[in-house]
């Protein structure tokens, strides 16, 4: 006879037990805040010291990781990447159970997760953590989650413990590429913030002076706002070039990059935007508005 | 005897007469914003007709640039750029009066203009406008000077007619510069969405639900919050790595260079950043924070 624990249809007590494995910075972290709302909690990592304070509070350390499986309907994995958790891992003690995979990854590397779990019997929701190690726990700390909808739901009580839980669909890639793709954007606004703030130093601004303007005036009211708005615009693919087209905002880049190159600041990035920008306008975008270079950047190899 | 007008020194009426010169889509709004507000107005432009619509208003439509210069203490310049301002220009009927140049343009243009006027006794304030036609004459609508402060002071009631006059100091070139790098911030940014949103499209997310998250979550939650406050360190090239380090950045925009690869979106944005990445590690910066890149943007050529 099997030990008993909850079926993966059966509903869980809440707080559920689960089971932590990976205990680097975020591990801890994860494992801390569920111990702090009641869950029990199993913790198990490569280095097992990385878990002496969580049992302090109340943690039980398994000394394998077949036991850290067994001992709760739902195992968190927080390990440095999708190879860790196959090497780690032995599925037999999984099936029937919930692993939730808080790794980060490839789109690839979701799919082949989700089908190695499908083959062994488990549950599976692939995950992505969108906040810093000190931020779970709030409720506005948003993890993104993909997988069968049943799943995220029968776990949603226990999800919310760590933050805001957002499902993104069943596609199991969805909240890699998701974090991917806002990640993709945090370096952009950052390396953008970064190269206006040496154009304005070359005459001696401060960062800080120019943060109060550009940070808190200039992004929220010039740039994103407005673009809520106008995204559905781009899934028409319609791109009306009534206030402004693509031929000035051209006019624009070329202004900045030569304005870089004269002030003796790097030059890449608003070269590669007149660039794309260029090419736009090659493949016939010219007189629509700027967001026409969403063409360009989905499809770069097919001129249309 | 000269015709009177008000001296550069003496107290101008309020609201003061105010001479445009240029009625493109931003002129004719600089016009009829004045209008609205008491100020009696001079107009001219190239093509004439284009200030029909303000005549009817009440605007004075003058024959000629220096009859339009001579009727106004102050007058503004909406032209397409520098070029086209020496072109129309006679300096003479200035001389005395205050000019106010709001083309877009170059430091070294606005540093050569503020020489052209102070060589012809023109009090100047070089200027930028950081919002849309549509949007001047609301209070948060943010147009940057530069030049004297005391020549700002003097026609800062004026200017608060058209929004949110900002000083940036004496330099001339402030505001162009400024313009430029608020504009570099804007397209970078802009590209960072929409490649982005490239990203997740490929497994069929629209642009608007990753809207929804991206910009209404997590660009103020997690990307710019916080930015203003880092700012200072920048100023003191202090980039602690306590939270995360270059080397570890690198790893992620390795990851989303690779992830547009193999999406088969347009990837020389996130290989750019890259290579940025790499060469502020080269050049000693891999265990501070990812803001060390400031230290290749500011100065691409001299490793240090
Ligand atoms: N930290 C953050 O700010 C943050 C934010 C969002 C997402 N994430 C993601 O969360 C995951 C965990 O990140 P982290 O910051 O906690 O640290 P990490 O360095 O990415 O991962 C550390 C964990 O992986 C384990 N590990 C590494 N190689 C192993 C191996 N060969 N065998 C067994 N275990 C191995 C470590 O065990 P040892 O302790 O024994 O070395 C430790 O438990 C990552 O995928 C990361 O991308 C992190
Ligand atoms: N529109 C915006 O959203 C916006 C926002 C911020 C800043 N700006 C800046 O404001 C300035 C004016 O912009 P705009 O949008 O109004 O239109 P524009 O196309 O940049 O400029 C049009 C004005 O320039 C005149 N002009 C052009 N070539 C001329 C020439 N050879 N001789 C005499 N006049 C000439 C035009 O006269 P005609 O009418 O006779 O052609 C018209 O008055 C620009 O520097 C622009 O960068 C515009």
């Amino acid at each position: 006879m099997t030990p008993q624990h909850p079926s993966a249809t059966s509903a869980l007590p809440h707080p559920a037990p689960v089971t932590v494995l990976g205990l680097g910075p975020m591990g801890v972290v994860l494992a801390a805040t569920l111990l702090d709302n009641g869950h029990p909690v199993t913790v198990w990592n490569r280095t097992p010291h990385k878990g002496d304070a969580l049992v302090t509070k109340g943690a039980h350390r398994a000394a394998t990781v077949a036991e850290a499986v067994s001992a709760s309907p739902v195992t968190i994995v927080c390990l440095k990447d999708y190879a860790t958790m196959y090497a780690i891992l032995d599925p037999a003690p999984l099936r029937g159970r919930t692993l939730v995979n808080l790794n980060s990854g490839t789109p690839a590397e979701a799919h082949a997760a989700a089908r190695w779990a499908a083959g062994h019997g488990i549950d599976y929701l692939d995950g992505a953590i969108m906040v810093q190690p000190q931020l779970v726990g709030r409720p506005d700390a948003v993890f993104l989650y993909s997988g069968p909808q049943d799943v995220f739901d029968r776990h949603q009580p226990t999800l919310t413990t760590l933050g805001d839980p957002r499902h993104l669909g069943p596609d199991p890639s969805l909240a890699v590429l998701y974090n991917t793709a806002l990640l993709d954007l945090m370096y952009a606004t950052l390396n953008g913030f970064l190269h206006a703030t040496a154009l304005v130093g070359t005459a001696g601004v401060s960062a800080a002076k120019f943060a109060d303007l550009a940070v808190d005036w200039f992004m929220p009211t010039v740039v994103t706002a407005g673009l809520t708005a106008q995204a559905p615009d781009l899934d028409n693919r319609h791109y009306p070039g009534d206030f402004g087209t693509l031929e000035m905002n051209l006019n624009a880049l070329e202004h900045i990059t030569t304005t870089s190159i004269e002030q003796g600041v790097h030059a890449a990035q608003p070269h590669l935007m007149k660039q794309i920008a260029e090419q736009a306008i090659a493949e016939g975008h010219g007189d629509k508005n700027y967001l026409a270079v969403f063409e360009v950047l989905k499809n770069p190899t097919h001129p249309q």
